[in-house]
């Protein structure tokens, strides 16, 4: 089988110019212009820094999420971290669907690692008592890209369980967890810190994914792990990208409550257009994706993307987040209402 | 032994705020205005970009070094590149005195690696005959840092012949090719392009370390490893960075001409001021460094760096060079002539 390869897909994308873009996971809402104002003041700031992040934006991590200043690490986007702790592991669980990026770090580190896989009638929710149990390392990610959920409480039970009977390295990519819409709300630090290590972004609630800027906490075993990695092969995170996100956690709040309205109106207006005969799916009560199966058995989720793309809307196929979701595709809620509209309804005229 | 570390002594100056600094590697140069004026316009380009870079950027880059443009791929630091390609060999071979850097690289990974021993006494140009025959992959650095010299022409010859006889893979770290003061010049990638890497950076001749901005270029299937590490670790340099990076290679003549007048300078007089009795070293031809052996051969490099420190003034001892290079500590000539002067001084003062 040919591997489909989705940054080419993406790039292909972006060379035909398509109208309506419903693939990657870029954020369209502008950044705060405070945000922008820091940046064009302190972009001069171009000299080398500690390689564990400035003091003054570790702390205020640190106050936030309530750890030790030696237990957070700036990096250079949330990946970063996940690819040191990949690059650490002997087997790696990872639960299907994933975000396609984790097995460019798990294949890049030729890792081993067994896939814990979940279905649309589970409200994709995990039976974690099936992960392989050669697996030292296990790989979450709520709420999920790209099926939106978030894990249920007994399910957290279920995790912290296994994990300590089988002392377990969870590696927790928490970069959604403030685009939350039914009140919950999980991390796993807060569960557990030993063995555990949870990683976040400025690139989707802040709307900065090109600057690479995140940070780890976590156990701080890991986090000198994670250290050990930017020292070897990236030196150290700029300074006026640290100064945007101390600014950033400082309008944390006001962004977050913007943010969260402008996503659950898109995601009412999605379900409102798209034709239920046609797709099948778990309305997300997280991020900003929606993962449809068609009801047709017989569609391919490539296809699909494929004629989608010529009727110029973007999707990803579902096959690129595991094999088994070669029957569907992930939408991601990035453009503007008229758009999603029009994009429900082209999804909703494609398939049989 | 204990293993000096150079990244807590850097910090440790730091706090410190000693006054004089000569010992890490950023040119006190601010960047030219035309590049701050190009970062504060296009810092608001936050989006995702190509993983192998902006195609404006990469053509530059092709037409500069007269090569195809897929053999050109912008990275986030020269070091990551390097990185990139440590991970992939089997075996390293390293120049000593080498930049600590690299070792962050080769240890992270877990990578044997052997050591070419240079030596003051020949101008520090390597017997590249005596490279251990398990050596796959071999990192070379000129200008070099710690010493400042280059590969002299028959060394140049004898590391071609015996890089296609053992079909080695050269990785060529030429992040200081534009300083040079002897009217001589240096890429391996114009002598051999097959299995053939070359690291550039935006760090060093335009002032902008903290941005983490470089290039490769190189054979294609080692330049598709960059790639691949960069979509598993990082995703995609900064846009704005990267048009920064075009007005840079615009301005390069103009650049690297005033840059060279100034450490030009500086060499001279760092020259005239140190006691020829307390110190031996060969004069750099390249980069702004000066690998300094004292006379007193019982006097400790990190001994010497301590002595300093507390003097006010920050060296590099050069153990963290080489293990052999105890006696040694390497300057850098990153600060104004005043401070040159004064450093040279204390430099006499402190050995017997």
């Amino acid at each position: 089988m040919v591997k489909f390869n989705i940054y080419d897909f993406f790039n292909r994308l972006n060379r035909l110019n398509v109208p309506i873009r419903m693939d990657a996971g870029q954020v369209d809402i502008p950044p705060h212009p405070e945000l922008l104002k820091v940046l064009r003041n302190e972009v001069h700031r171009l000299e080398y820094t500690s390689y564990r992040g400035i003091s003054e934006l570790r702390e205020k991590i640190a106050e936030i999420h309530k750890v030790d200043i030696n237990e957070v690490v700036v990096i250079p986007g949330a990946k970063f971290g996940v690819a040191a702790m990949v690059y650490k592991a002997k087997r790696i669980g990872l639960i299907a669907p994933y975000w396609p990026g984790y097995l460019f770090a798990i294949e890049f580190f030729r890792k081993p690692y067994s896939i814990l896989e979940t279905r649309l009638e589970d409200f994709w929710q995990p039976a974690f008592g099936l992960i392989n149990e050669k697996v030292d390392t296990l790989l979450i990610n709520y709420p999920n890209n790209p099926t939106g959920v978030t894990l249920l409480k007994d399910k957290v039970r279920e995790l912290l369980d296994i994990a300590s009977e089988r002392k377990l390295t969870i590696v927790s990519d928490e970069i959604y967890r403030d685009l939350i819409y039914d009140g919950s709300d999980f991390t796993i630090i807060e569960c557990n810190l030993e063995n555990t290590i949870s990683v976040y972004s400025f690139s989707k609630t802040f709307s900065m994914p090109g600057l690479r800027l995140g940070y780890a906490i976590g156990d701080r075993r890991l986090i000198e792990a994670v250290e050990k990695f930017i020292q070897a092969v990236y030196t150290s995170t700029p300074v006026f990208a640290q100064k945007a996100a101390i600014k950033a956690l400082e309008l944390k709040d006001i962004i977050v409550k913007q943010l969260r309205e402008i996503f659950r109106r898109r995601i009412e207006i999605f379900k409102k257009n798209i034709d239920p005969r046609k797709y099948d799916y778990v309305t997300p009560s997280g991020a900003f994706y929606v993962f449809l199966r068609a009801k047709n058995s017989n569609t391919s989720g490539v296809d699909l993307a494929y004629k989608l793309m010529y009727r110029g809307v973007g999707v990803f196929p579902g096959i690129a987040f595991g094999d088994s979701y070669y029957n569907y595709i992930r939408i991601s809620l990035v453009c503007p209402e008229k758009k999603i509209i029009e994009g429900a309804k082209k999804l909703s005229e494609v398939v049989e």
